[in-house]
């Protein structure tokens, strides 16, 4: 490869995501593998690979080698390079500043202590959530908001001090778009709620090994290629890319859930997928940002598509019922696996909502911490405020601490704004799931007729081979011609809920 | 910790331990969970660590750091340590400046050339195994014998060229103690093996989720910590520590082979209860020379001893014939599995070859390879050489080179010096297990109480926990009082043979 500035940046990029992608080797393992008592280890190897990193994407060579090589470009733009390449090579010099300002505009000593106070956060959530007692996470939860809001103001960008803490996650969402997204799914969610029939959820369950058959079926219905995609077991399921070639995802058996391993399988394969299909996976561009997925938004959409619009489609019932019932499954019929697959009931849980109520679970969160973070809820007063809106939003409350406020890990290590992601990916793809209808026919003729390679291909080509080269907004103004709006996925439930009314 | 001179070159190898450590898991995934088409990222993280750890290693920093901690240990040596602690603090800085000399006298050209050669050699073997013709791996193979001669005559300490390649994993090993040690056994077993009755191998097998159990009953039986100690299937057993608390083993199905998995979770066990019983295993002594294996024949010593006097003795049968019944095992007693797992028969696998037969092919490995780097042979003659001796000393010849010279890995890596530990183990096993029978009871009758805690206690005391602070001939004598010798070995082999005259 020539010696050009471009180069030397890359090759320096390149040396980061060959550690970026050590330190998720060692995640997978540790979630994985890894014995219980390998914990203790474990955490100094990963405590060694972010300092490296860190290091890496603060060092001055760092900012001269981007310097010299958007100098390169801008040097040269009008004589020999296409639009197109200084379109990516600008984004992709933008992207690298912006990340280099975070992380430079932090005092050194901030960073270190909000790297402890998210293990203690953590580690007394661990235990506040097993005792149920919010009292025990209190005085961490409250340092750790401290210390959140004050690395919000040493970045000092544009954006308030919850918009700052959002952006990793969802880059240049605003506290009044969100509004405007949002805010009709508070009035319209819990009406269609209330229209539902009150139906007790049947008790089935299906042994492990049949969960296992079922999801290895599920993932070879979708072609799965082995030699690249790999599947294990973990406590929380998730989905990681580990390099070009090399994808893993895992499930979990919950007991009392025959659904829970087959619907999270179905949800990781779409995160996976994602990152499968983003722009030329080659050593070289894997470093590079525009090779990136650009929100967790864009990537819960693409979970939830295979989640919600596939695996909870009818003719998917129709075309695995029998892979069910070789299974052992008690159920009589197609129908009643998807009226169960889909079975809606408000609940205390998010994990294990429904596609109806889940966005009610967001929303409750979403406003809390908007107001810790920027408004009068003071830290204690959280198990009161959740157990309140829950009742008052889902007509359900929480009988302790573990059913309500420590449910979730996000808080525990300071993950503020990331909880919106989940309720737009259920936007985005269904905005996009109705743009792809119109192009190449309904889901569910094509799920009757099993062409699933159609759907991936038609999702790499107008959705993920984006990169991050468009924010999300952009992305779906870009794929639907349209502005993000909650009246697709609305429409979507409405139909479905026809059957449960 | 106080900053003293030693506790700063401690947190040096304690970063290189975590480098190292990393590696292992890098290569632990590779070998049990990557899919196919990860070999290519992950050779590029592999390189990236091995070049850090070999700068590492050989940086005028780490020698600094040597040499400051020698002259304050040095200097305060008549106040206040006392004799023990000077003694292990000497002899860990001499290992210390004995490895950083081994690669700081190696020209860095040669140390490219080397890995480069290694990496064809390894190419080029398995696609010469694969057509089963040596020709495709010749030139590669002449290439390594080449560079590995003036690698030896680089580091040029005292001894000759081969058993300056073979100090790594047999530290002060010489010819001339080799050739006394190994000599007797050349005539000895050819003459058991002939007076065995030829009795051919009854075909039968298991199916692999037995096998798997019985696998998992064995190491129950043992008294694995699983919360210390995890297990997972690979092409070739091995076992590994990835941290202080992290054990890590393998095995693999063999089909037509009912023990080939067992034998092999019993001997990976053996390596890893060694590790286990390394001197004091925290965070920080880990690192250091001492808190190490001292040889690669000491280790094989203890795998073998698993294998070998544990599981293939007599009681052992008596006791586990009801699992390998419930299995599904044919065979009619506990006399039958007795027989049927120590049956003898020469043949041309090494890996599967029988206790007895086993050292022969060792023999024939360790000079060959003498002749080929210090004698006459060329590298083009090894598949005559190989069928020729085989044919001499086993009464076999391989019909082809896959079969015959091409059916080990370890030259294919320019590995030289390494088969004879095999061997070593084997007798060191004996050596140590009449040792510990006088101390603590037969073997037979530990095993037919499940006595296998006082086993490992025994071990882990006599043998464990000497670590590095002598090499593998002194342990030898430090716990038996003799010199290593092959009698024990012999005797315990003419023990068991005569149940199969």
């Amino acid at each position: 490869m020539a010696e050009t500035e471009w180069n030397k940046l890359g090759a320096y990029l390149k040396e980061t995501q060959i550690l970026g992608s050590i330190q998720s080797t060692l995640y997978w393992d540790q979630n994985t593998g890894m014995p219980k008592r390998g914990a203790s280890w474990r955490s100094e190897q990963l405590t060694y690979i972010a300092k490296i990193l860190h290091k890496r994407n603060s060092s001055e060579e760092f900012y001269d080698l981007i310097n010299s090589a958007q100098d390169e470009y801008l040097s040269c733009q009008e004589i020999s390079l296409s639009k197109a390449i200084i379109q990516s090579k600008k984004r992709n010099i933008e992207l690298l500043i912006k990340e280099f300002n975070r992380q430079n505009n932090l005092d050194p000593e901030l960073v270190e202590c909000l790297a402890k106070a998210k293990a203690r956060g953590y580690e007394s959530w661990q235990e506040a959530k097993k005792k149920s007692d919010f009292k025990i996470f209190l005085p961490f939860f409250e340092e750790l908001i401290k210390l959140r809001i004050e690395e919000a103001t040493q970045i000092s960008d544009k954006y308030s001090t919850w918009e700052t803490l959002s952006q990793p996650y969802e880059p240049d969402l605003t506290l009044d778009w969100l509004d405007n997204v949002f805010q009709p799914l508070k009035k319209i969610i819990p009406s269609l709620l209330s229209r539902l029939k009150n139906s007790e959820k049947h008790y089935w369950d299906l042994s492990p090994t049949s969960q296992h058959n079922l999801c290895t079926k599920l993932l070879d219905e979708f072609g799965r290629d082995k030699d690249q995609v790999v599947v294990a077991k973990s406590p929380h399921p998730f989905s990681i890319t580990l390099g070009p070639e090399d994808y893993r995802i895992t499930t979990r058996i919950v007991k009392g859930e025959p659904f829970s391993s087959f619907l999270a399988t179905a949800h990781e394969w779409g995160h996976s997928i994602y990152e499968q299909g983003l722009p030329s996976q080659s050593h070289q561009w894997f470093a590079w940002p525009l090779g990136q997925a650009t929100s967790m938004g864009v990537h819960e959409s693409q979970s939830l598509f295979w989640e919600n619009r596939i695996v909870k489609s009818k003719s998917f019932s129709k075309r695995f019922f029998k892979y069910f019932v070789d299974e052992g499954c008690s159920l009589n019929n197609h129908s009643e696996l998807w009226k169960s697959i889909n079975h809606f009931q408000a609940g205390l849980n998010r994990v294990e909502a429904d596609e109806l109520s889940y966005g009610l679970h967001i929303l409750i969160r979403t406003e809390l911490e908007i107001d810790l973070i920027e408004g009068d809820l003071e830290a204690k007063d959280i198990p009161l405020e959740w157990n309140q809106r829950y009742e008052e939003l889902l007509g359900v409350s929480p009988s302790n601490d573990r059913e309500g406020c420590l449910q979730d890990v996000h808080w525990s290590e300071g993950a503020f704004g990331y909880f919106p992601s989940y309720l737009l990916g259920h936007l985005i793809s269904a905005q996009i799931s109705s743009k792809m209808e119109k192009e190449i026919g309904l889901i569910d003729n094509l799920v009757e007729n099993g062409e699933y390679q159609k759907i991936i291909f038609w999702l790499k080509n107008n959705v993920h081979n984006y990169g991050r080269s468009v924010n999300s907004m952009e992305l779906v103004r870009k794929v639907t011609g349209e502005e993000l709006t909650a009246s697709y996925f609305v429409n979507h439930l409405k139909l479905k809920l026809k059957e449960f009314c």
